[in-house]
């Protein structure tokens, strides 16, 4: 049982990444500009973005609000 | 800015929680009943609840998981 929740988990953190990625460079962001926006550390966002991380949520808001696109719209399901 | 955005992720995290306590009550589950579901502690759950708790993305899912709800319909926004 706790195995496929990883599994899934890490998948959902991968998609969590790529559209972290996706959402900043559509808007035309460094990681750096990202991260200062968020007020997080550049080296933090690459994490992120390779799904490295299991960000709290408050994380989650906060990169959300740095991209200007609600937070439900950045999850999968 | 940091104050702020402290103070809007406080009212995040307690919503979030209320909406854990709606979903959870209204499946008819005691505190523990959700806690086994998600692998969690029951303390944890209350104190998710209570919005006490800046939780890490993988128990978000592992909660809306355990409650049958798509994490993205359990944020406000």
């Amino acid at each position: 049982m706790r195995k496929p929740r990883r599994d899934q988990d890490s998948h959902r953190l991968q998609a969590f990444g790529a559209r972290v990625r996706e959402l900043r460079v559509a808007g035309g962001l460094s990681q750096e500009d990202l991260a200062e926006r968020a007020s997080l550390h550049r080296t933090y966002i690459g994490s992120v973005e390779r799904g490295e991380r299991n960000l709290a949520i408050g994380n989650c808001y906060a990169l959300a609000d740095a991209l200007n696109v609600p937070l439900r719209e950045m999850l999968d399901d």
